[in-house]
């Protein structure tokens, strides 16, 4: 655990930190998690602290874990709507009145808050891969304060810490000799994000796991991502592998991670727009891809669920998964664990 | 007053409380007001506890007087719409990634929240007469923390508690003797709710008053909270009459409360959908069913009105009323009341 | 400075304010902006306090600042857009249910918080230019408690209080000698408001410089509040001079105030709706009226640019000029001013 060099970071992807400093904020968390199991009131760690919160998407974890999370801390949140301020833009997308430069909105936010978190992805950004990141890092590059990102089309690190922590605490802080089965499931939306299965498995890849992940052959994830979960699990380690179907990775793993996400190949940058009607059509060759008891019960005896929620409950995972007591409960630990990873950051990060 | 038993309790409907729970309650609420009054910190009744408030409707006076009030007692309250989330839903009304089903949005808020609070009626259930409630006990179901009803299609119990609140403070804490008219009044709109007459009523109950109640014979009121107001009175040394006119329940009344509520006859489960152009032809045969001076002067002398406001200015009541500093000024007091009755709730259940 | 008869006061025009007040409340200010600077938290000077800011217009500058000051400051704001409550409307415009009179929300408001802020103008009021100002009026007779103003279509009065604090931090507290250039300029959007204008001028007038205002022939302001300017700079030993061309009011001016507003004669009561395409055509004659690099440099050496913000970049003011950092930063430390002044005001006037 370091404590030097985290205070006025930006906290935009999980690859701009080392695993010391990964480690320290989850310890910070659960220390956090602790105090609040003994109602230990720790308002002085931010005290008059503010976060400004924009969602260019719905949300209800992230929200509600951010807000109440920076108010534990000392401080306040506000909720920040595009549609209740002006549209942030990148230089060349400027409509007069409508919108306000990125250059400006970060500079002034930066004078009046003490941090500046983001959520933007899919729909929010047309589903250009790319540019959610870039509308983020944008806000990073002017903003004189930290930027955190709520997650954009490809990171969602603040998960990510969530799911590390949930791990933690079901499996133990050293993940070596532990299989992970990752897996795509399906659903009847073509709207999920990648980015959660992209730092489930960066976040995991700290601790050595041997991490097996099963996807349909056209439900690749990001290859620079991939690469970089498969060089940091390596360098601790664990192993990464790839199968093609969800038995194979659930044979004998210690726990299931499943969900649905997009097709990058059928959204831009490899079309030149999003095409959700033959999504449908290529998911619905997977309608077995779901998390059932019987693949519950082929992990494991003490096997377990993740799903960053919100599911589609008798798509992507069985009723009979999720309101088991031990097969569900650490998926609403996992949502729980939000409050407390976020907690751990913000704590280290925010001046 | 008693002071075990109400921590850890959801406040869905008066039903659920005895008399001293209810007087408990109402005791808190002024002692804290009487704090305000002398600008007494009581932040530290609370500390740094969350209220999740789910809007499904327009508010303006339960919304403030929540989010006042939690904060007042050291927490904070998060304003949720569920347009900024994803809907919450019952089991078999799922839609795939734009809903979240009940058993899992209350189970996550749970998490990161130290009560929640819900307010759905109306349009927001198509008029369906028992589904709001349906729903908000789907939340008390699965929620591991306190769960308030905010006004559903049939209970309004904050409301109802502001109402004693303010009957206790102009006509005291025994009732008995006392004479409520309570009445249907004219408005052009058919979208208003009948759960503050119920809770009005109930609430009333407990302290004996006579209720003479008049509504136009259509307008009756739900027969089952009907029964349970007239049993709570009639055990706690009171009456219960109807009437079918408004000057029957005004003469020589203590106060009168007069407000418009749909017609549930012609709404489900009774239709099959919501009929409001047959309610607004209805409702124009009583449009002389308003609080005017000369319905007031046959109250008692110190006779004061009473109504849950918004209200329809010219229809449902007098502009010359509402602005009587006698007359009209208990209104505001029931406004201001929202306030501390609900001050007085939520520091007795939320642990 | 005085430190008599503010608590309690209404804040909705810097007119209703002595020149000895408004020092108060910017002394009132710098002193809360040092605190910050050094971390001294200062939640003790409104405890408990809540704010309710009514949003009519969208708004990110004047929310963030204001719902950030009163937490710095030890109480709440409530974020509050009329979607989410009902329309608070004048006498004779009200619609049953959607509507509700503001003799009735400011009266219920005043009941549940210790101050009231309203934002209104341009389009929530179909551009009639008095409207908004009416309706904060109407706010200010009925509550019982300091209503403030967040911006009318004639007043942005804590705009200019930022506006003169700025000026203070860089000409100094005695501005007699000092030459602001004030101007109109170009901008796509017909939708800007001409409050800004209004109170910079207004609120800089307290202290004596000589003022030069450029602006296209059909362009001119409220003459009212022109005469009012010009009557208190020349009171102040300053003075107040129109022109009809940029580069005369830049001309050896210590700084630059350029902005884009509508055409008072192309709204009504002028005419009798808005003519926004009549005004697009009438601005397209005056593309030229942009701060750029060469009207900069006709200022004097340290001259400055100032702009409320949001700007249109490109048309009222050249990225050249905002991005560096002798004549832009300025005009973000005119953003961050709206925090420290509001705050003033804010400590000042709230009981």
């Amino acid at each position: 655990m370091i404590t030097e060099g985290l205070k006025g970071r930006d906290f935009i992807t999980l690859r701009d930190f080392s695993k010391n400093e990964i480690e320290t904020m989850l310890e910070v968390g659960l220390r956090l998690k602790a105090e609040n199991a003994i109602r230990r009131d720790h308002r002085d760690v931010l005290p008059g602290r503010t976060l400004l919160m924009m969602f260019f998407n719905p949300s209800l974890r992230t929200r509600n874990s951010f807000e109440a999370g920076i108010f534990q801390l000392g401080g306040h949140g506000h909720f920040l709507e595009p549609s209740a301020t002006r549209m942030p833009t990148l230089e060349g997308e400027d409509v007069a009145y409508q919108s306000e430069r990125i250059a400006d909105v970060a500079r002034v936010l930066s004078r009046m808050g003490d941090a500046i978190a983001v959520r933007i992805l899919g729909g929010a950004v047309e589903w250009q891969y790319e540019k959610s990141l870039k509308i983020i890092n944008e806000f990073a590059k002017y903003a004189e304060v930290p930027v955190i990102n709520m997650e954009d089309n490809i990171y969602h690190p603040n998960q990510g810490m969530a799911d590390a922590m949930t791990l933690w605490e079901h499996l133990g802080r050293d993940l070596r000799g532990r299989k992970l089965a990752v897996s795509w499931a399906y659903s009847p939306s073509t709207k999920k994000p990648i980015a959660p299965h992209h730092d489930f498995m960066y976040a995991a890849s700290f601790f050595g796991p041997d991490i097996v992940f099963a996807h349909p052959p056209e439900m690749r994830i990001d290859p620079d991502v991939e690469a970089a979960i498969k060089a940091n699990v390596e360098l601790n380690s664990g192993s990464y592998r790839v199968v093609d179907n969800m038995d194979d990775a659930c044979d004998g793993a210690d726990m299931l991670y499943a969900k649905n996400y997009v097709c990058l190949d059928l959204l831009p940058p490899v079309t030149s727009e999003a095409r959700h009607d033959e999504m449908a059509k290529l998911f619905g060759k997977y309608r077995c891809w779901i998390a059932d008891e019987r693949r519950m019960r082929m992990l494991q005896r003490a096997g377990f669920f993740m799903h960053c929620l919100p599911c589609d409950r008798g798509f992507e995972v069985a009723d009979a998964v999720l309101d088991d007591s031990q097969w569900g409960t650490p998926c609403y630990d996992e949502a729980e664990n939000r409050l407390h990873a976020q907690k751990g950051v913000m704590a280290s990060i925010i001046p």
